[in-house]
C-alpha cells in the first residue's frame, strides 16, 4: 500500500477499526494516562502476529499526544519536555548510562530536520569527564552526540557511521531521534513517539536502511525519539475519502486500490507539511533537546524551566 | 469557500469545467504556446463580469508551466528564466524603465520565502549610476530591490513600506515577488504567473492586505510574479473528492458545501507544503532572479547562461 | 587618519591622553556609575569645539562597559539588558512614545549583522493597537521594526528608506541599531554606545551615507545603540606600538604618520573581528532586543527576566 | 611562544630570516612554480631537524598563493581550484582510490566552518557504485565525506569518529579540510596549504586533539587541505613591531617576550578575521569542493568550468 505511517499506535488504530474489533493478537495495549492536556498511549507488539499487524518490531511503544506546538504555547511545551524527560528514562534499563545521541536526518531539508536541530541544543559532557571537579559527580550524565547526515550527503550508510563510532567510544544506550511520516494530518506536529525498538534510517522518508539495533550496535538500548513532520498526499485523499463514505453511509471495498489506481498517478510520491514547518520544527527541537538534557543530566533536571 | 487559489488560471479553468462551457463572460483567453517544454498560457479579465468570475483584478495573468523545479532540471530551468525575462519585458510599458523589485513574504518561513530570496540574489545597480563609466551606458539598467518582511515582523504594512520608499526613489516600475497558494497540488513548484495588475501582500497566505498598485504607488506598472508553493489540505480533499466521483459517475451537488461542513473542522485552515521545499525554493529563487536581472539589465540577457 | 572609532568615549579619552590634559573644551564628561559589574559613562559634546575634537555631533553619548559578552555570562547579560532599557527610556524625550527601530547593517556579514539580529527578536505590536483589548492599554507600547539591507544589497540610501517609512507610519521617535568600529580591540564585544544624535548608516564600516537625525526625519528623537563589532588591523597595530614606546620610554613624534606610511601598505583596509563573532553576535542581538523590549513595553518590563 | 602558524612555509620562511641564512637543516625547498598569478610552492620535512625546527611532521608541503577570494574574481577561482585539483592529486599514491573527505570544524562558527561548507558542495558517489550502469565506470570516482562537528559539540574526539567510520567503510584515502590559523595577517584568504602528513583537528584554533595519520586510521594516505582564516592578535602586533623596529634600524634582541609580556595581557588569546569573513569563507568552500570532485570524478575534471 502506498500510505505508510511509522508511528505504532495508528498501524494499530487502523487494524481495530478496519475489522470492528476491540483486541489485535500480538499487540498489547496500556491504560491511556492523562497529564494535564498529554495523553501518554502505550502499545506493546507482542509478538510475530503483532508485527505483521503493524509492521512494526516487537517492543514498547510510548505516543505522547499535545498540542502545544501547533498552538505554540510554551508553558504546555515545557510540561510536554518533562514528561518526555521521564519516559525516556522509562525506555532506559537503567539509570546513570553513558548515552550517545544520533540526530538522523537532513538539516538542509527543513521538515527532515529534527536530529540535526536537538543535536545542536545538547549539554554534551562526555569529554569533560575527565576534568569535572569532584563535587559534579552525579550532577552531570555522561552524553555525546552526532548529526551524521542522509545517505545522499555521505554516500554513507547512517548506520555504518553509528556502528563505527559506537564501536570507538561504547556508549551504554543510543538515543535515535528522527522526524516521522505519519498516517493522518493530524498527527504533525502533536505527537511525539518513543520506542525501544531501534531505528531504520530513511523509513520515515521513503528509503529503508540497515537496521540500528542494540544487537547491532552491541550496546543495551536503542531508544527511538520521533515526530512526525509529513505525511503523504494520498494521506489527506484516503482521510478525505472516509470522510465522505461515512458521511454518506457508503461502503468502499477496496479504497486502497482505488487510491492507488486512480489518485497515485496524480499525486505521486508526493508528500506534505504544514507551511508553518519552520517554527514547529524550531519548538520541536526545543523539547526533545530539553527532554533529552532532563533525562541524561540530574542537574537539569532539577532546573526549574527546561526550555 | 474554503479553497482558495492566487492563479486566474485555475479561477477560469474551474469555471469552464463547473459549467461545463468554452467561454467565460469577461474573460479573454488566448492562443496557448509552447517553447522547448515550457507551455506559456495567457489569459484577460476584461471587465467585471471577469472580475466577479475569477475573483481577479482586470489584466493580463500570464501563466509559464514547467516540471523544472520538481525534476531540478538545469538546462531546464536555464531556458524558463530566459522565457521569464522576456515575459517580463512583455508585461512593462517600455525598455530601459528604472525597476524597483519588492521581495514579498518572510525569509524565517520557507514556503514563504520566496520574495526575500529573490532580492539576495538581484544585481541592483541603482546605486552605481552615478559612477558608471559612459562605456557602461545601456548595459546595466537600473535595479534596486527590498525585501521588507511581513505585517507579523515590522508592525507595518507593506504596502505602507513600498508606497515610502517609492516616493522618495521614484522607480519607473515595481516588480513584486511573492509565494502563492494554489488549487491544486500539481501547480506547486510548477508554474510562475506573472500579472500587470498589482498584488495584495499576504493574499496567498490567509490575510488580505492594502493592495499595492501602480495607482497607489504613483508608478507607470506594477507586474507580479508568483509562484505557487503552498496548497490548502482541502484542495487536496477536493481534487481527492472529485476523481473519485467522476470515476463513479456520480454527482455531488454542494461539494464545497460538505468540505466546509465536514472536513474544514478536522483540516481545519491548515496549508501545506511538499517535503522537498527547500530545494524547490532554491531552485525557484535563483529562476527568478535571473530572469529579473536578465529583463532589467542588457549585459546580462547577452551572457550565455542566466543561472 | 586612517584609524577611525565609532566611540565618543574613544575619542574624548584620545584627545585627554595625547594633550596629557584633565578637560577638553566643547566636552562634559559626567560622573561615571559602577552598577553591578557594568560601567556607566556619560560624555556630552556640547559645542563646535567638542565636534571637532571627537569628530562626533553635538548630544549625549552614553557608554555601558561589560564583560558579560566576551564571558558568556548569562546572568550579567540580563543586567546589561535591564540597564541598557532604563538608559533607552533615558534618551527618549518622554515615556509612551510610539517607536520605529530601524535594524542597520547586513545579515549576510556577521560582524555587520547586530541590526538584522535584533529586529528579529523585537515584540512588535504597532499593527495590533486597533484590536487590542482595553486591558491591554498600558502594557504593550507601539513598536514597529524594519530591517532595510545595505546600499550594496538594495541600490537604495538607508536614509530614504527610513525617511520613506517614516513618513508613512510617523513614528514619534526612531531607534537605530548598529553595529560600530572601535579604535581598540578591548572595546569589541563589551561595550554598547547610547547616543542621542542620530546616526550616519555605513560610517561604522567604512562609508558614510546621508545622514539619519530627527530633522532629517520629522521625529521627536533618533536613538543610536551601537556595538562594536571590528577594529582597523591598524588599530591593532597602533596599540602595540604604542605599549613598546611606552615601555621603552622612547618618544614617537609622529605614530600616525608612521602607521599609515610603512604599515597601511600592507594592512591596508582590512578591518577584524575575533573569531567567536558568532556567538557574540548571538549574545549581543538578545541584549539589545531584550533592552528595547522592554524599554518599550511596561509588561515585558515587569517580568522576572528579560532574556 | 604564543603566536602560531599551521603553513609550515611560514615556519620556514621565520627561519630562514631570523637566522639570516639561505637553508635549514631537515628542510627541502622545490624551486617554486608561477601559475598564472597563482603562486605554487613546496617545501619538504625530511628529518627530525626539520619537524623541530619548523614543529610540522615530516612529510610534503604544497602552498598555493593566490588573491583570489580577497578580490573576489571568479576567473582566477576557476583557475585555482584546477590548479588545488591537480596538487591534491600529486599528494594521493595513486589514481582511482576511494576517497573519504573529513570536513573538519565547527559550521556555527563563520570562521571555522570550512571542513563543513566544503562537505555539503561535494558530489559523494560512494553509495551509487552499487546501481551505477557501465558506461559511468571511469567516470565518477568513489567519493564519501562527512563532517563530523568539534568536540564541544559532540563530546567526541573527532579521531574517533572518523577512525570508526573509516574501519566500517574502508576508503583507500581520507582527505581532511580545516581552517587554519596564520603567523601573518597577509595568508588569511590567499594560501592554501595540501599535506600529505595527516592532520590534528583543533591545532589550527587552539586545542590539540588527537593526531588523524595514515597509520593511525589504517589508509594509503591522508591528505590535509587547510587555509588560513584566522591569526592571533599579538601575530598583527608582532609584524607591526618587527616593521617599526626595521625602519629604525633598531634591533630587539627578545620580541616575542615583549609581546608575551606587556602585550599578551591586553590581547589575550583573542585570534581575529576579517570583517568580510562570511563572503571569503563562501568562496573559498566552492573552490575546495570544486578542487576534490575534479581530482576525484573525471566526469568533472572534463567540464569546462568547475565553480
Amino acid at each position: 500500500m502506498a500510505i505508510r505511517s511509522d508511528l505504532a499506535l495508528e498501524a494499530v488504530e487502523a487494524f481495530l477499526q478496519r475489522q470492528r474489533v476491540e483486541e489485535a493478537p500480538g499487540i498489547q495495549v496500556d491504560r491511556e494516562e492523562k497529564e494535564g492536556e498529554i495523553l501518554i498511549q502505550r502499545v506493546k507488539v507482542v509478538d510475530e502476529r503483532g508485527e505483521e499487524l503493524t509492521g512494526k518490531k516487537k517492543g514498547t511503544y510510548v505516543t505522547l499526544t499535545s498540542q502545544s506546538f501547533r498552538e505554540r504555547r510554551k508553558d504546555q511545551q515545557e510540561k510536554l519536555a518533562r514528561v518526555l524527560s521521564r519516559e525516556i528514562q522509562g525506555l532506559l534499563p537503567r539509570s546513570g548510562m553513558s548515552v550517545l545521541v544520533v540526530g538522523l536526518g537532513n538539516q538542509e531539508a527543513t521538515p527532515d530536520s529534527l536530529g540535526p536541530r536537538v543535536v545542536k541544543k545538547l549539554l554534551v559532557s562526555r569529554h569533560l569527564a575527565p576534568k569535572m571537579p569532584k563535587d559534579y559527580e552525579g550532577e552531570l550524565g555522561t552524553l555525546s552526540a552526532i548529526a551524521p547526515g542522509v545517505l545522499g550527503q555521505t554516500g554513507i550508510e547512517t548506520k555504518d557511521v553509528i556502528l563505527g563510532i559506537t564501536k570507538e567510544i561504547r556508549p551504554d544506550a543510543v538515543l535515535a531521534v528522527d522526524a516521522l511520516a505519519a498516517g493522518s494530518i493530524q498527527r504533525i506536529g502533536s505527537t511525539i513517539q518513543l520506542a525501544d525498538t531501534g531505528i531504520r534510517p530513511g523509513s520515515g522518508v521513503g528509503n529503508a536502511r540497515a537496521e540500528i539495533t542494540k544487537e547491532a550496535l552491541g550496546v543495551e538500548a536503542v531508544v527511538a525519539i520521533g515526530i512526525p513532520t509529513v505525511v503523504h498526499a494520498l494521506t489527506i485523499a484516503r482521510e478525505s475519502l472516509l470522510a465522505f463514505l461515512q458521511q454518506k453511509n457508503q461502503f468502499q471495498d477496496n479504497l486502497d486500490a482505488f487510491l492507488e489506481e486512480h489518485l497515485a498517478p496524480v499525486m505521486g510520491h508526493l508528500m506534505v507539511t504544514p507551511k508553518e514547518i519552520d517554527s514547529l520544527m524550531e519548538d520541536m527541537g526545543a523539547v526533545v533537546a530539553a527532554g533529552i538534557n532532563a533525562a541524561v543530566h540530574p542537574a537539569v533536571a532539577r532546573e526549574e524551566s527546561l526550555l
